[in-house]
């Protein structure tokens, strides 16, 4: 994959898509199937770097919103994704040029290739977070100023929504109750912003990375090498526990999948005990009671053996798994990044730890 | 009031409203103020009879919606009602040629009178229900096959949302979760529709009704008759029960003012106990055990005195009141009225009781 995605390429940038996801960003199998249909129906997907966007290019983003628990149930229809990009673009009055990938993710970094299939548009390779965010307002451009809406939400039965916020936080709040009332899962379609702002707000290169990291696992599990290894190093982080899940708590409330894991140590951690909390994606870990990594830096949950990412809904007992730290966008760590997506904002009293500085 | 409504038609205009309300529709009082100001503002509304709308007359209809509990505290601001419309004729791309009523009501019967005057546009002498009813779905016009969507809600901090929905139920679901997060008082444009669409489905003569009633109350006042009697005669009701407010128990949920209250006889009916339940309107009323009045036909509480309606959410301890019983548009009488607004649609395993009939 370089400047085209084709059906070739959708393994690797599901599964590398995945580990980037942290726990969220929904199901790398889901995503696949939704473009690999996509990408035959309609063609290859040109990808677009992000400093080659000209100034005047007019990006959309387009994702998933809901519980990832949902989501595997209530599968997405290709439908969706351009009645929500039809329903933005209509309501802005507005050509779309360019379609953008707002977080990474099994799904979410899927969705905007669907996208750009089914409009014939080219997709900046880039995405909003370098990683996956439970929250809309969560995403680098917030840092910048952008608005999340006008935006727009269409769900499987043909409801279609356009919010007009006064903030980000508002859109979040109503675009929430919308989706929790759409039956948890709804396709949205958000951030419209030019090329200008898009270059100086979101994280270079994300699809490529994705692409990079599924490949890389993949190799290694050929050369019968350590595909968490291979992944861990690409990412500049370090592997911070390995064991199996002894336990997992999981609701599904205000449209989220909330809960939290527990895992006892195996090889080098025989004896000590792991324990992840999550909203959507894994916010906190603590080894043996001490907070040893939290958002905004990654925390995530491979397959021990093969290197695959695994999301918070698909956590069950038995998995045997290595945690992962690895440090995100440098953006993230300042005072305004923390105020938007540090652990103090998920309810949990603790400094940020940053991984790999 | 014939053809034009000055600002000395709004008293009864709105005291009339409030009457056919049922004790939703909101305060009497707050309309007033609203439409005073409007009407000071940008001069007196042209009222223009059913009859006369032109069959490719553009006509949107406004309200408010929310718990009336809730908007006697968060009064709604003048720009909401102009902010609604353009956000929806902005959606449609198209110029409205006409203001409607969706229901009467001490608010919602005024609200129109606002966005006409705003707009310089004229005001429908007509309503959807011929009363009020809790539910955006709950018009005639649903039962002509007109689509309330797309329709667009306005709060007071700014924030729009746009609705396309798939049916009536879902864009009442859609907007109700809205105007919960919203602060459970929104404005809202609705159910555009041409002015052949309007003709054929909506009450004729609704305001006109209203500031006659308005009128026949006050005049009774005037001469030392008995208001009430006025009032009920107009509208060919019967009293039902004259009594003291002994019991209110109130609670605003998912958006709704619910509750029931007790009333204990006087005059004629000392000794009996009359139990009024409600949903934002009164829906039930239960003379002794027995109902002896139920919704789609009109439960008015008014002042026994006074003759002036009161709201669900201004009952209170020890007033003296009687509760009257009229008929509704026989079309709510229809099998697909009653599934639409008859007591078992509220919960009330019910007959619907007719009045007059």
């Amino acid at each position: 994959m370089t400047r085209t995605i084709t059906t070739a390429d959708l393994d690797d940038l599901a599964a590398g898509a995945a580990v980037l996801g942290t726990g969220g960003g929904g199901d790398p199998h889901i995503g696949r199937l939704l473009a690999s249909a996509a990408v035959v129906a309609h063609g290859p997907v040109e990808l677009c770097p992000l400093e080659e966007l000209p100034d005047d290019a007019a990006v959309l983003h387009v994702a998933m919103m809901g519980a990832p628990t949902v989501m595997v149930e209530k599968l997405p229809s290709a439908e969706q994704v351009s009645m929500a990009v039809e329903a933005l673009s209509g309501y802005l009055g507005q050509r779309v040029t360019h379609i953008a990938c707002a977080e990474a993710g099994g799904v979410n970094s899927l969705i905007p290739v669907v996208a750009a299939a089914q409009l014939g548009l080219p997709l900046v390779d880039a995405d909003g977070m370098g990683r996956a965010f439970p929250e809309l307002q969560m995403v680098l451009p917030t840092l910048y100023g952008a608005r999340a809406t006008p935006m727009s939400i269409a769900d499987e039965k043909g409801n279609k929504v356009v919010l007009d916020a006064v903030d980000n936080h508002w859109a979040e709040r109503l675009a929430r109750s919308a989706t929790v009332d759409m039956g948890c899962s709804t396709m949205i379609a958000l951030y419209a912003m030019t090329g200008a702002q898009a270059r100086e707000s979101l994280v270079p290169g994300t699809l490529s990375l994705c692409a990079e990291l599924g490949a890389l696992a993949r190799k290694a599990r050929a050369e019968h090498a350590d595909p968490v290894e291979a992944v861990t190093r690409r990412l500049g982080g370090r592997r911070l526990f390995t064991g199996k899940v002894t336990d997992v708590e999981r609701r599904t409330t205000t449209g989220f999948a909330r809960g939290t894991a527990r895992l006892a140590g195996m090889d080098g951690d025989a004896g000590r005990e792991l324990v992840l909390r999550f909203q959507n994606e894994y916010l906190v870990a603590e080894l043996d009671g001490e907070v040893r990594g939290t958002v905004p830096d990654l925390i995530c949950t491979l397959d021990r053996e093969s290197g695959e990412a695994i999301t918070t809904e698909a956590l069950r007992f038995g998995q045997r798994v290595s945690v992962i730290l690895a440090p995100c966008d440098p953006r993230w760590h300042s005072a305004e990044g923390l105020a938007l997506a540090g652990p103090r904002y998920f309810g949990y009293d603790v400094d940020p730890v940053g991984v790999g500085r």
